[in-house]
């Protein structure tokens, strides 16, 4: 109980407008204890599935289904294989089928207790059975709590390309637990911080410098995390208002992004680069390539390059272990990525720290002579 | 040339007013001959996806590809194998792929060629490509023109049960061209037909009265069947611009559809009772159980039965070959229809023909005692 009225009170607020669908954020520690009520005085009477995967529900699991036993909710759990494999069609007709099985009905509810993986799954899943069930999110990495729960985005992948089957699918509530990040490992956590400055360098530079002084303490799990986490998703919250289906500004979130997946993709999704450090990667080529185009300073670039290194994340193509393609190979993964628009190439460019805007026709030539100058040096 | 004019000069539009997302439904004989430029008109410079099946692409793939080409529309064609087995998570997944292999982009277009099959399942995949592609649906059964291809309820079937996954997904255009139902077999047009005479049974008794006073019209190709497809389609778009996500009233087109699911599913969705002819039967049996209820009188039972046996539809449950389950296997099964909510039963019920309304908690021991008299008698 102590727990309790401890999470109440550091918990932060952060609420995504969107009309009839909008719905809370809540941040702090200790939220996994005190799930069961909140969703209950959210969804009154409503069963759960919780989707999760085995290492997830060997760490949190047990506290999450005893907070919702304790609110009364009755509670049918799905564990699936850990990792990116699993944003599968395979898997989502298994986790479909298990939550039909559950005989839960529109006005149930599944829950997403995990990271990203989970997250994008579970909330597909949750759009398609019946036509749409209501949904929690309960993002257990720091990448899902800054991002990928924040907005409706879920989806898997196919041979094709990542994220290119989905729906758009708001949750009912996300419930942040920062104490969750505790047992990340230090790579999966940096991972996730490069998604946090992100938030900075695309249009809050106080942000980024904050950053700059405080990072320590997110990483050591003082209260600066728990603010972090919340400017994230406030201004996360603020651009999904906005454009809610991608069709104009919240592609700036893509910060870093097109470079980034295109790295991704020449590393085969392996565990030679996660997504934040090609993120990381992508946002340094992102300033540097402004700079290329006289849109910013060269120290932008060198700034951002120097707080991502700080904190450990990787900042040059070259770290990447292993051979990467070339630059034609690299522009031929970009003229792939989904951002591209009948043949033009779209980018997220900036001018300056916390100015970065949507570049729609960047001529591929000034991009592959940039990768190449890049790679050669 | 004169097969466009006169497909201009016969042709009905009808409007479904979703705000955004409204469109129109085009009804008339040779549509298929100007969909390129209808098409185009609306959809400009889109590449086009045809998903179809072989029956369906041997009909009239040929005429639509021709019309496509001739409005300067690149057309990749998608072929599946007929019949309710393509609604499948397996068939979806291959959907999905081809139209990624197609590389088509959020702005391009799927057309759906065919029946209610061909047009749930290409509606859902073009719902969930890219997260959203979009959506043209060329109705060629008369259950697809007047019930399935408008309203946006796309999906597929699973054990559990039919169109338990899926998505609300809102086409750009519908053209339902009457002169593709004149191959149909008699058999496929009656039952497409009970959708028809379901819309005068909702609300609209003179257009019930119309009916048994020209249905021959309707079968035999005159302008009578134009007339009855916008007719039927005018009442369910009104329905659907008022209750999109089905929340409330557009509940009322499951007239019939409790007991014709069970029976259906009694059946094992086989050839021994196809969905329309078990909704026939199904709305003979929701106006006698109305008039046990003294909701209604007993001869608005018999008018509805004699109107559906005159034009050649099975009315009774007797007339089923085979076994059917007894009364408590028929609870059973309509217990597990999705539209049972918290374990009170709903059913569309009526004060008279045009009457119907939506009646919450029917008491489930009324139903079986109904269903063991009839079973008897």
């Amino acid at each position: 109980m102590t727990m309790t009225a401890e999470a109440a009170a550091a918990r932060i607020a952060v609420r995504v407008e969107l009309g009839t669908r909008s719905y809370d954020i809540l941040i702090g520690r200790g939220l996994l204890d005190v799930a069961g009520s909140e969703i209950a005085a959210r969804l009154p009477g409503a069963r759960a599935a919780v989707v999760t995967d085995r290492n997830v529900a060997a760490a949190q699991l047990p506290r999450l289904a005893a907070s919702l036993a304790a609110a009364g909710i009755e509670v049918v759990p799905v564990i699936i294989a850990p990792g990116e494999a699993s944003k599968s069609f395979g898997m989502l007709e298994h986790v479909v089928r298990q939550v039909l099985a559950a005989r839960l009905e529109r006005r149930d509810v599944v829950i997403a207790l995990g990271g990203g993986v989970i997250g994008d799954l579970t909330g597909f899943a949750s759009a398609i059975v019946r036509r749409g069930m209501r949904f929690v999110q309960i993002p257990t990495s720091l990448l899902a709590q800054v991002d990928s729960s924040v907005g409706g985005k879920t989806g898997i992948n196919t041979p094709e390309g990542k994220n290119l089957v989905g729906a758009f699918h708001q949750p009912e509530l996300v419930l942040a637990d920062t104490g969750a990040l505790d047992t990340l490992s230090p790579r999966e956590f940096r991972a996730g911080y490069a998604e946090v400055a992100k938030y900075g360098l695309i249009n809050d530079a106080p942000f980024f410098a904050w950053l700059e002084a405080n990072w320590r303490g997110i990483f050591a799990g003082g209260p600066e995390r728990e603010h972090a986490v919340a400017t994230s998703c406030r201004s996360k919250a603020k651009v999904v208002a906005a454009d809610e289906h991608e069709t104009g500004e919240r592609a700036l979130l893509n910060l870093g992004h097109t470079f980034g997946h295109a790295l991704e993709a020449a590393t085969h999704y392996s565990d030679r680069l996660v997504h934040g450090e090609g993120v990381s990667i992508g946002m340094v080529l992102a300033h540097r390539f402004s700079a290329r185009m006289n849109l910013c300073s060269p120290d932008d670039g060198r700034r951002v390059a120097r707080h991502l290194a700080e904190v450990g994340l990787p900042t040059e193509m070259r770290q990447i272990p292993g051979e990467l393609p070339d630059a034609d190979g690299l522009m031929a993964l970009i003229a792939q990525d989904k951002k591209v628009s009948r043949g033009t190439l779209t980018f997220i460019l900036t001018h300056g720290i916390g100015e970065s805007f949507i570049a729609r026709d960047v001529p591929p030539a000034e991009v592959r002579a940039f990768l190449r100058e890049t790679l050669e040096a």
